[in-house]
């Protein structure tokens, strides 16, 4: 079946500034990210940049070459001499790949007004509020348009794996951008409250300039189940279990949580929750009436031991194996007050996000082997469901709005090139769905096609312990070579006064060889450092020089030997 | 529908040494691994050893906290004062995880006989011979049996993802062993060779002490696919496409590879192997009558550029996104004489190997990003079925030997709680089916249920470069601190006469902090350094103290300001 666009695009004979205005768009987070999403909306006149508009501000998961960092953030050096130029931020939802960068990069926008529906507000101000940031995100209604500079940003309630997700109409002077941000259309979502279809087909009849959409499911057939589903599992699980009940899934997902107490409930159990994240969203919910319970259906951690297993139901973080989480260490029987036993069950309700699967998989072992019963996707189908609308939510979503140009975000490259063939199916070309590189920037001028004007240089802004950005690309490829093949630290003495080498050098190595086994080899490396020196006699000038002869020297020493490139650094003390 | 075992176990009965005997179980690669392949079967009377077989050699592959590690073998420290003992070593078949690891334990073993079907030993002794090792293994057919020490050994053909795959039937004195290590039953395998069913049903007539038994698919429902469906799809994709042909796949899948070099024929293009492994493994296939094509099917890589791209398939390794890859450099445009263009197309007939995703997914970005078009099993079903059989698969096997005990084997603990959940089904008692923990040896003696007698403490023996077991514990654990925290080396230079410290100390650090951009921050160090050094005045003999006390207070004062605890490195240069 092929659909046709079946709209009119009037949107540049409107506009009062023929050939002048423009608007650009600067995708901060990068190109092909699934997370880390922050968008810049750049209006400009003659060339001259008037306003912008910010759209998220979320974190990013360091891959697996970046070896110690906690976090990744967008890169908005961009941004330092446009601050004078930010109208405003505003976030489409509560995941924090879509507001969690924002108590980092807060300080560096200035006093930017920021807004979000009501639980997106409410998880954004905890995170601000942990930096010790005074300054709030303010909650607006769906039914709310705001006006910030030349933009009229309106929010459709989208249902996704939170609560309150939204997709944003962004009304600018030279056409409307549709920024569909993570949806899919679940019918009957957990909340009772569904995706504003009118509201979509509405603007498309307006006409629609560009549709920025979630790519994600555009590699899964049909349409993404409805988060219902799980609640018959669960019930059926529950059912089963003759012990201790234990539930994690993503903790931001309060739908979800909330049914699955009320299931508990149902059962004659009483809650207890088991992690900062998972006890943090949930306060924050019962505060603005997004979760509900009876008080007393809850029991502190420490009060569980009075409790028969029979009666207990824990919702616990860390279903993605994350070391430190609760369930990581319920599994490794080193938590407080939960330990498993024979009887227990644990059931998933997610699955591993790419890249975790492993650290999952050693949970699940380990939950086993103490004697738990383990329900996970693998082995038992309607545990999980995906956010992310798959082909068929979105091909609703683009022909429902209709838009002269779509720009597929929220996946990888893959992602992307497969919405675009999902797109040819429905009659559009090739050239209309716009797959820019890494750093590029959009220019979309009334009747002409967007084009690329600029490109930036966008950096991995690296967030390990307290540092933020400290940690940069040369820390890290240190850090690369020596995780993979150690270091090799030579220490040469020399004498202050004379320039000359006083003494034997010193030859220290970590994560090489271990030095206890290895003497004959530190010993005859040692004895090329010297001979290396001798070729220099007396009083040497060009360290820098000597320095480079001994790293040389030594690699292909070592790479001889063991056949490993360790990291070698030559250290000259004067004394 | 349940099963019930058939068949009567009178095994106990016609032993001679009832009571004296034992056979014990002992195996090296580990339990709850999937790879890294190597079971000890010894026989003893009177508690005394009187003969070993070893089942298989393989490798495993290093977990992402292995930093650096290019492979893991067995220990066999277990072997070393055993090795008059050992009368032979039998190979099952020719996958990495089942002889990989034999040209490094080889020399450790002594003058062990080897044996292998065909392709197995072909395989086995390419490797043997990269490592100068003369010995051979010896080829065996199927109708053969070998008598080993007190051990007949017979082979019974499997379909595998490899020809020639073998379960063993292994005849010990206290009873009939089945060793059915990986398999699955493909009805319709692309050599045309079955499981041999009649000879598995023959063994269970005759009754099986105890089923070693692959479990690694014991989550899947239903059979696994057969080899057949993905020449349908190989053929869909093949007369779409319109330039370049690139097929990836496991290079030891020969039959596979025969397959698509078949339609490839039939579609008039001409092949090319890309990869030394494809190149290898081709050639000794060829060689025993195991691939056949004619040569002049054959181009090498360098005359591709004779040939239009519509008369090329191409036949690359590095289906796991392997760096150094033929397909690797090819997506990264740096291979010498394959670069894609528009038209191109590329198909992976494999799935990742969990810990892989993401190198491949980041494979499969690249090659979209040159414009080719790429098919993989999230997109397109039937490019890929695994070699190791399903639920339906494991209880076929399960109710056709009929065991008296069973042990799940080459799958992680889930799969084997799995599998015990299934053997319950079918009847079997929880007790009846063995998990042993890591390093446990399990002895089974006439009439008695099998226990453990003795825990090993198994090492993981780690290859990296050229050393094998050079890197342990402690350099792996430096390794990791410094990739994820960085390292710091304090140096203090002494004089050697008077043992006083003459200068100030200097601190060098990599992977830490940048050090030019964080001169207070080592500035700062320093001096606390100078404190910790100042407290000793005069001689300092106790250099052990200091260095602890160094490594102490700049742990504490780093943590305070970076939030992280790098590795610290006290070195004391005399002078």
């Amino acid at each position: 079946m092929k659909f046709f666009r079946r709209h009119q695009h009037t949107i540049y004979q409107g506009s009062a500034h023929v050939g002048k205005d423009a608007l650009r768009l600067v995708p901060l987070g990068g190109i092909g990210n699934v997370t880390k999403n922050m968008y810049v909306y750049e209006y400009r006149v003659d060339g001259k940049l008037r306003d912008i508009l910010l759209v998220d501000c979320g974190v990013g998961f360091p891959d697996a070459e970046m070896y110690g960092v906690d976090l990744v953030i967008p890169d908005v050096r961009y941004l330092s001499d446009k601050r004078d130029k930010i109208r405003g931020l505003v976030f489409t939802h509560g995941h924090d790949d879509h507001i969690g960068g924002i108590p980092h990069i807060y300080p560096k926008l200035g006093r930017v007004p920021m807004w979000g529906t009501k639980l997106t507000a409410a998880f954004a101000n905890i995170k601000l509020k942990e930096q010790a940031i005074r300054t709030q995100v303010q909650p607006v209604d769906f039914g709310q348009e705001l006006h910030i500079g030349p933009f009229t940003v309106s929010f459709v309630r989208v249902t996704h794996s939170i609560p309150d997700a939204s997709n944003l109409i962004i009304q600018t002077p030279i056409g409307i951008f549709y920024h569909g941000s993570d949806f899919k259309f679940d019918f009957q979502p957990l909340d009772g409250k569904r995706s504003e279809i009118e509201k979509i087909n509405a603007v498309g009849r307006r006409g629609v300039l560009c549709l920025l959409t979630d790519s994600l499911g555009s590699e899964r057939r049909g349409f993404t189940p409805s988060e219902q589903v799980i609640g018959e599992t669960l019930e059926k699980e529950l059912s089963m279990c003759s012990g201790k009940f234990l539930f994690t899934t993503q903790s931001s997902n309060i739908s979800r949580i909330q049914l699955a107490i009320e299931i508990a409930l149902k059962h004659g159990r009483k809650i207890a929750f088991l992690g900062r994240s998972i006890d943090q969203n949930t306060e924050a919910s019962l505060k603005i009436g997004y979760m509900r319970f009876p008080r007393e259906a809850v029991v502190r951690d420490r009060d569980l031991k009075r409790l028969p297993p029979m009666k207990q139901f824990l919702v616990v973080a860390g279903a993605q194996g994350q070391p430190g989480s609760a369930l990581s260490r319920i599994a490794n029987d080193d938590h407080r007050f939960v330990h498993i036993e024979e009887g227990d069950s644990v059931v998933f309700s997610a699955d591993p996000i790419p890249g975790n699967e492993n650290s999952v998989s050693a949970l699940i072992d380990e939950l086993y082997r103490k004697g738990a019963r383990v329900a996970y996707s693998n082995i038992m189908e309607d545990l999980h469901v995906s956010g992310h609308g798959s082909q068929g939510d979105l091909m609703l979503m683009l022909s429902s709005v209709g838009p002269r140009y779509i720009f597929p975000i929220g996946g990888t490259y893959r992602h992307m090139m497969q919405y675009r063939r999902l797109a040819q199916d429905l009659g559009y070309d090739k050239r209309d769905v716009l797959i820019p590189e890494e750093g590029e920037i959009l220019e979309f001028r009334p009747g002409m096609p967007p084009k690329v004007v600029q490109t930036l240089e966008l950096e991995n802004v690296m967030i390990d312990g307290l540092g933020i950005g400290d940690v940069g690309e040369i820390v890290l490829r240190d850090r690369q070579t020596i995780a993979t093949e150690g270091i090799v630290i030579v220490i040469v003495p020399m004498e202050k006064s004379t320039g000359r080498v006083t003494a034997e050098p010193d030859i220290v190595s970590r994560g090489f060889v271990y030095m206890r086994q290895s003497e004959e080899l530190i010993g005859k490396a040692k004895r090329l450092v010297m001979e290396s020196l001798k070729l220099r006699k007396g009083r040497i000038i060009d360290w820098q020089f000597v320095r480079k002869q001994i790293s040389g020297n030594l690699d292909e020493f070592l790479a001889r030997e063991t056949g490993r490139h360790p990291l070698i650094v030559p250290v000259i003390v004067e004394v």
